[in-house]
């Protein structure tokens, strides 16, 4: 069992590591901030009278978490501030195991150090080592319950690293590819994932089974239930991941799988993300030229600029990226090394770019679905700035004008998702 | 105008240009190559006889040639054999200015040396030197009709270099754009430009009107009319081009312009070719690697591979090529060099494929032209491997197996070019 630090009590409420964050910030400016490490022991006391703690038992937790932050060493901030994140998810681990054993459960709290749990030595964004795998692969054997940490790991010097915010996922990833787990159960607060963004449609389509690489594509909207970098360990040693609602357990969810049945339905969900722009360059005779398409992409690398997609004509590319890595002065910076390190005909920007994509590992092998889906936006009047579908994948990508992505969401939706002909409902956008 | 050397007279026949490369090379080989000089001389004393030419007047032209011929540096390989392919081109020039004369017109021989069309010095493939523009200029000046050699130029060291094979079309292009016309004639032998390959389709809708970006797109299934390289210069000084039939001047032809009506034809035409293979490369978290796509393009940059297009998903990229640029040792040197230097999850190639493209400059304003391209291929079960349409194009791409391309062109002509419901004709199908 891996644990988070404490959430939200109520949606006006603050995470217990963001209360840990302005301890650590107040702290590393003022010296002082006992404010700050009131707001989170006060927490945990809460959390343990709830629980109807030994007053005893709740003493020792607080102590040892007041141990921890003294012990973090100020001298490096950005060491001292992952020390500090990760008492939450520590305290947490701690407190969980104790009230399994007041529950009269065989169960122990483990440090990811003493288990091995080895990272790379990047402040708030660790890496796991190859070979904590092998170090870690031993806590399968051990009896009754382990109460895991999530979020850290240390260093193989013994320096404690935080991996990226909400990394608790990422430990349990991990811990699930090393322990060789039969399902990797990950409890959230949402019933399943949904085949659209319940933001953009209301109550849509819960999603029972999902592939790793649907999930993955389908996180690209932004509408995550899952951290990204998570899934990685589970994919690779082909566990199960199964998505489950804390506050309803008994609800089914959404499990993860490597291959799914797809006869009746090729399309498994459909994300949409706005903030794109569009790089146009056209040159006559463009693809005669070996290496024109890596020298542009090169211009992007050395501004350090990360895109998305680059589809071509004959004589023409276009890069989409997020218009958050494009200002207007790298805009004229990279038109200007454009034109004058490649000697195209024509350069243009194009802003306000959304991308929408249909997700479905049946796809590839359904004739038709990019006519339903063409036809779908067509009749919604949403015209078409890219495509892009690649030789054997399991996305199908539209770029649309921002202010037409939401319809075409809908129209998506409509025809894959809920039965033919039915009337369109836009009171049904939120 | 400029004048090619004499072609065929009937489909068996060899066009003098290929007579002259038997000429050079045995020359080159053997050190005499009497019989194939002989044919050179009687393909241009034939057409003298049959235009009534005096005796005095032919034996000068033959004269010239074989002058040529014994002139060109066979201790110099390339240069013999850009020297010897020009005199086709040369000869010819001298012999219609000859007749032009005798018809009582104001003509005259122009030779490209003396006129400034100075090139680089890159055998059988000559590149025009901005300057030989300027020089060129003054031609628009001469009295009477100047006819010019086409297919060579001249370095400004006085070397003779020829362009690519069929390249006095270039000849033709860079005079115009030199001379500033008002429009380009350029006879070949067929009537027209047609919406899509005769050799798939018979008698295919004629173009009356193209703009140079559909053209060229049209070009690349390689059912050309007109050679690539030829259209660049008219097209950077907005000449119009028309493609006229030597064999039918009243038909009137195709012509070539930078813009055009395209409310009621948003598809100018189809165009298909075979011989593609792709690369596809998945990586997990791939669109989070800063520089992978420039990676990959640089390792088939170094190994000489051009490619064509790059349709890619969140964690995959797919690479279209040519499989002529791909053999299996190529393959195997790429794939091994992409696991190990990329560390992908996952590496495949697909091969026998085709594209099959509709270009049009009036499809980007056009809501639903890829619905209806899309639909017409669902319905003729050609499933689609791969859609690349790009942010500001006159073209939409769709990857398809190679059996299948035939059947996707006749489909995407009976969606654009024929009356709607029409029944499909597969007897159309050569």
């Amino acid at each position: 069992m891996i644990v988070s630090a404490p959430g939200k009590r109520h949606p006006a409420d603050t995470k217990v590591t963001d209360l840990l964050i302005a301890y650590a910030q107040r702290r590393l400016n003022e010296g002082e901030a006992e404010s700050e490490k009131q707001a989170v022991i006060d927490r945990f006391v809460e959390i343990m009278e709830g629980l109807a703690f030994p007053a005893q038992l709740s003493r020792e937790i607080v102590a040892a978490l007041e141990e921890s932050l003294a012990a973090a060493p100020v001298d490096q901030p950005e060491r001292f501030v992952d020390a500090v994140k990760a008492s939450g998810e520590d305290t947490c681990a701690k407190l969980v195991a104790a009230y399994l054993r007041q529950l009269g459960e065989q169960a122990e709290y483990v440090n990811p150090r003493e288990a091995g749990l080895y990272v790379t030595d990047e402040a708030g964004n660790a890496q796991v080592l190859p070979e904590a795998y092998d170090r870690l692969q031993s806590l399968g054997q051990r009896q009754g319950i382990v109460v895991f940490p999530g979020f850290f790991g240390y260093t193989p010097d013994g320096v404690l690293v935080t991996f990226s915010r909400g990394g608790s996922d990422i430990t349990g990833s991990i811990l699930a590819a090393a322990v060789k787990a039969d399902l990797y159960e990950n409890f959230t607060d949402v019933d399943s994932v949904y085949a659209v963004n319940p933001n953009l449609i209301a109550n849509p389509k819960e999603i029972r089974v999902v592939t790793y690489r649907e999930m993955r594509e389908l996180a690209y909207s932004g509408f995550t239930v899952f951290h990204e970098e998570a899934l990685l360990p589970a994919f690779r040693a082909g566990i199960p991941v199964c998505i489950k609602n804390t506050n309803n357990p008994a609800a089914p969810g959404t499990k993860i799988v490597s291959g799914r049945e797809t006869k009746d339905a090729p399309v498994a969900g459909i994300a949409s993300d706005k903030g794109f722009c569009s790089i146009y360059v056209s040159k006559y005779l463009m693809n005669r030229e070996i290496g024109f398409g890596r020298r542009l992409l090169q211009i992007l690398e050395e501004e350090g600029i990360s895109y998305e997609h680059t589809p071509s004509g004959i004589d023409n590319i276009s890069v989409i990226l997020r218009e958050r890595f494009f200002d207007e002065e790298t805009e004229s910076r990279v038109i200007k090394r454009i034109m004058d390190e490649l000697h195209v005909d024509e350069v243009s920007v194009e802003r306000n770019l959304a991308l929408v994509m249909i997700v479905g590992e049946g796809m590839r092998r359904s004739v038709g679905v990019c006519a339903r889906a063409t036809t779908a936006l067509a009749n919604a009047r949403v015209n078409l700035e890219m495509i892009n579908q690649g030789s054997s994948e399991v996305s199908m990508i539209f770029g649309v004008k921002a202010d037409d992505a939401d319809r075409a969401v809908l129209a998506l939706y409509q025809e894959f998702f809920t039965a033919q002909n039915a009337c369109p409902q836009p009171a049904a956008i939120r």
